[in-house]
């Protein structure tokens, strides 16, 4: 495992002296985000959420932390004790790299928040440790965490819609319409299914996101374990409209199992409003940190992110990266109930108060990924040598349209098996033009997401990108304006999931009196960073009606369509085109 | 330029012995074939087929040959002295190596053959010398010879297409029902409408099948050039039914320029029954060669190499190669007079006393060849390498199906503005497994052909496959056998449509009363190659479905399909697959 770690060169030490002879003690707090790669530990200054500094440590196992199975494409399983080993070496290495900085003591963090990838639950023991860490199941893939982006259990994910639509349409209401195989109970119900013997082993599944809080805590039972509603509202079918967790009869009528299972679960989840709990002595001691510091409910990454975006109504966040994720807030009453093929709208699953709205694309920077290393073999050099061909192109000059659905469609199809798609190739075609093609293809993919929304009622007046790609990636960002037509702003921290998590944390210590005021305070937005060009959005508002043509067509449920006029129209955008 | 020559050492020379010590003189004739990237010539011996020698010569001009319009990827065009250039080049090296051969002597050719590409028309001036020839014209892409895969007419043909099928339906009933972008009428209307002072110069048009074979006869006007029904009546509308060439009236209403022109070209086509012509001083002197040497008709390349392929009723010839040509012979009155989008039906055109039916593929080895160089940038080694990654794959396993289209589609839609699509991409999808899917994809093209042969009541009883791709690439035969279900033969030599010239030169000469019999003597076919494998057929036949489907959605004027089971398909096969 390698760490790399920096301080944070570029921060304004004068303003940090300044807030120190102010009445106000200079306080820190720590954000800790586990991503899929690998986990990062950011430290910030409440006054105003600078950076004070971080550091990222990749997980040890599998290929790029992530244990797979090449008979199953759908498999993508971690070991939770990679999850620890990684959290102890970044966040100690953020802790020394802090130290450096003036004015800065260990003491002096006054919250942890921690956000994590989901839904990616754990099987546990009755002592709160996972399956995964112990000797007997190491070896065993159904016992580790059943990493987000996990397929296999799409069809349970199919049996689960079909019942709950029959029996409990209200389960499905919220997630719009269709349970998801990246979710709670199909990975469960998978577990049951393909290893009983880990599933009987279970003495309780948890979240990533709150797991690690309770161990930070010392929580030692899963019935312990503080649940964010975050996660139980996204994934797990958890609202207190029909009294937390699906109900008995509805578990039993899938298997009797995951009826019994119920019990062992929880019957409460929280919003930010609410601690996870405060830092043990065990992990006080590992990370160098004060016994007793607050610890912030855990929440899934990019719905922290989400919050360091300074997320807000009007507001929606995509947080952009190997796949990409949208957030918005909404007041309660104010949306249809169901908005079709929406992952979830869930009362405080990213601000207290506020309905979280969730969706999102199943792949993104992976397909770019995949084309440059896969199959055009290249690697980084390759990639901005095509980044900076595709540039070179006027939108439509390739006559091509792509499909984003190389890891199936999250929003709004639901539906993991469908696959990636080109249409407009010919002997003239090049591997530049394919690479703008996918690109555009994420960014029709992100319009349908937005003309969805707004159909149903969610106001989209700004949008806020961050991630790797919105900050690594001008030529995708301003295909995004042009497609979208849209302003985008951007996020200026480069760990805005982890600085989420570090503003949540100051409002679990009270350093801020709500969210509100603490993304005052300390959420970061580079306003207007890109603008939609008008004869851009032009030529790309014709190429999306062919792209949602084929995407209506391809769809399962879709409408028989007419697709004999696609070829022709990409043809003459392209010859209008040059 | 480089000249590849080789004797061929495998000739058995005991039977050439033999056949001198036969009643019957040793002859031998001369088979030149223009293909789309060089001319190569080829000597065989009359009394068996087998090759004496052989020299390849690639065109110096353009890229490969051929001169591209970077701004328009329809546009192929080549300067017709290079036609020229080569065949000297390869014919005096042919000529050459045979001379180490015992018991050959130039004075034993005793007849000259010619077959190329088409429709490739050149405009020609009162002399019959080509204006791209000239220094005036010379940098004038419109003066050259506008060669087969030239689709910058296709405006044209559409509008040919539109006036025939009001007017005159039985001009595109022997083809299919449309005329194609690719053919004579299509080129030589666009040339009058873009370059409308080269059309003023050209006292008349002469297909490349045709030019050569007048050169070699010294003729000196085009009225006295004679013409192959071949190329007349494929690509020019040309039927002794309708007194020759379209009507005056019908081409004024296209434009009043075509009209004028048509008495400037010909009133007579012919079959193989009749000679080019004989050799004449000039060309004798530069080949080397006997002054009065008879010279087949020309015909174009596929024919040709249908005729060394043994084509008679019941054989489906494919030539394989860059594109892919279809050629059959039936009994006149045998089928349906139109069997739609099959590219034409024409009494003669392949052997006489026949019609000859065409189809064909606008890329096949293009395809793959675009892959692995401009898309993965590989080379030969690449090739190589791909080729047995994919042998090792079984059929479904990729997920993927590709519409072979990259270069518009001739049989069965006769469209140019159409194009390859790929279907079923993932993130675990491998360059390897496209290669294949692209092989496949140009499968079910060829399979949808048969069956609208078949469905026309042309008999199918035998395939025979020739061309670089037929000889070279044993995985795309096998999987060919595979995807139709039928036992393949292979040409057993490597030059079928310069042998097939040779056996034309045979006829021309007296050496054989006709050509069943020539082809008795001098064909060869090495018989069941390829058979099909029950396993791979039937997973097949399920992805054609896929490949039918799509292929049906795409097509113009298709009807309106439902495709919302597309993918998923693709996904049952690929896991029933493994």
């Amino acid at each position: 495992m390698t760490v790399k770690q920096q301080a944070a060169g570029v921060m304004n030490q004068d303003r940090i002296e300044r807030s120190s002879r102010a009445p106000t003690p200079m306080n820190f707090t720590l954000g800790i985000d586990f991503g899929t790669n690998s986990a990062r530990a950011l430290i910030v200054s409440c006054a105003d959420g600078r950076e004070v500094a971080t550091a990222v440590a990749p997980y040890p196992s599998g290929r790029e932390g992530i244990l797979l199975d090449p008979k199953n494409r759908h498999l993508a399983r971690q070991r939770p004790g990679d999850y620890l080993t990684s959290m102890q070496a970044c966040v100690t290495q953020a802790v020394a790299a802090a130290a450096r900085v003036k004015g800065f003591q260990p003491s002096r963090i006054v919250g942890i928040g921690v956000d994590a990838t989901g839904s990616s639950p754990i099987p546990v023991d009755a002592r709160n440790h996972a399956l995964g860490q112990q000797a007997r199941w190491r070896n065993d893939l159904s016992a580790q965490c059943w990493l987000w982006k996990d397929h296999t259990g799409w069809q349970e994910a199919a049996a689960i819609t079909e019942a709950a639509r029959a029996r409990r349409p209200e389960y499905v209401a919220a997630t719009g319409g269709t349970y998801s195989s990246e979710w709670w109970w199909s990975k469960l119900w998978h577990c049951l299914k393909v290893s009983p013997r880990v599933f009987a082993a279970a003495e309780s599944w948890v979240e990533l996101a709150d797991w690690v809080p309770s161990l930070l805590a010392g929580v030692t039972s899963p019935r312990d374990v503080v649940r964010g509603i975050c996660a139980a509202g996204h994934k797990a079918i958890f609202s207190d409209a029909w009294g937390g967790l699906p109900d008995e009869e509805f578990l039993r009528s899938l298997d009797p199992a995951l009826a019994s299972l119920r019990s062992r679960l929880y019957t409460r989840a929280v919003d930010g409003n609410t601690r996870a709990g405060e830092l043990g002595p065990e992990w006080a001691q590992r990370l160098g940190l004060a016994p007793g510091t607050p610890i912030a409910i855990g929440q899934f990454d990019v719905h922290y992110g989400a919050v360091a975006c300074d997320v807000r109504e009007g507001t929606l966040v995509k947080v952009i990266g190997t796949s990409t994720c949208d957030c918005a807030v909404v007041k309660s009453g104010s949306i249809t109930p169901l908005i079709p093929g929406i992952c979830g709208a869930v009362p405080g699953s990213i601000l207290p108060g506020w309905i979280g709205v969730e969706a999102g694309q199943s792949a993104v920077g992976d397909i770019f990924k995949w084309w440059v290393e896969e199959i055009c073999g290249g690697n980084a050099d390759t990639h901005a040598a095509l980044a900076q061909q595709a540039a070179a192109q006027p939108p439509g000059a390739s006559g091509l349209v792509a499909l984003d659905w190389h890891n199936g469609n999250r929003t709004i199809l639901v539906d993991p098996l469908l696959t990636g798609t080109l249409v407009g190739l010919t002997l003239s075609t090049t591997r530049a033009e394919i690479y703008r093609a996918l690109i555009e293809g994420t960014a029709f993919g992100a319009r349908v997401i937005i003309e969805r929304l707004r159909e149903h009622g969610v106001a989209i007046r700004r949008i806020v990108c961050a991630g790797g790609i919105a900050e690594k990636n001008p030529l995708l960002m301003q295909i995004y304006a042009d497609v979208t037509g849209c302003m985008l702003d951007v996020s200026a921290s480069g760990q805005a999931c982890a600085l989420g998590s570090a503003i949540g944390a100051a409002v679990a210590a009270g350093v801020h009196k709500d969210f509100p005021a603490a993304q005052k305070a300390m959420a970061r937005v580079r306003r207007n960073a890109y603008r939609p060009r008008p004869r851009q959005r032009k030529i790309y508002h014709a190429i999306y009606a062919e792209y949602r043509r084929l995407h209506d067509a391809f769809a399962a449920n879709g409408p028989s369509a007419d697709l004999s006029a696609v070829m022709k129209h990409l043809l003459e955008i392209q010859r209008s085109s040059q």
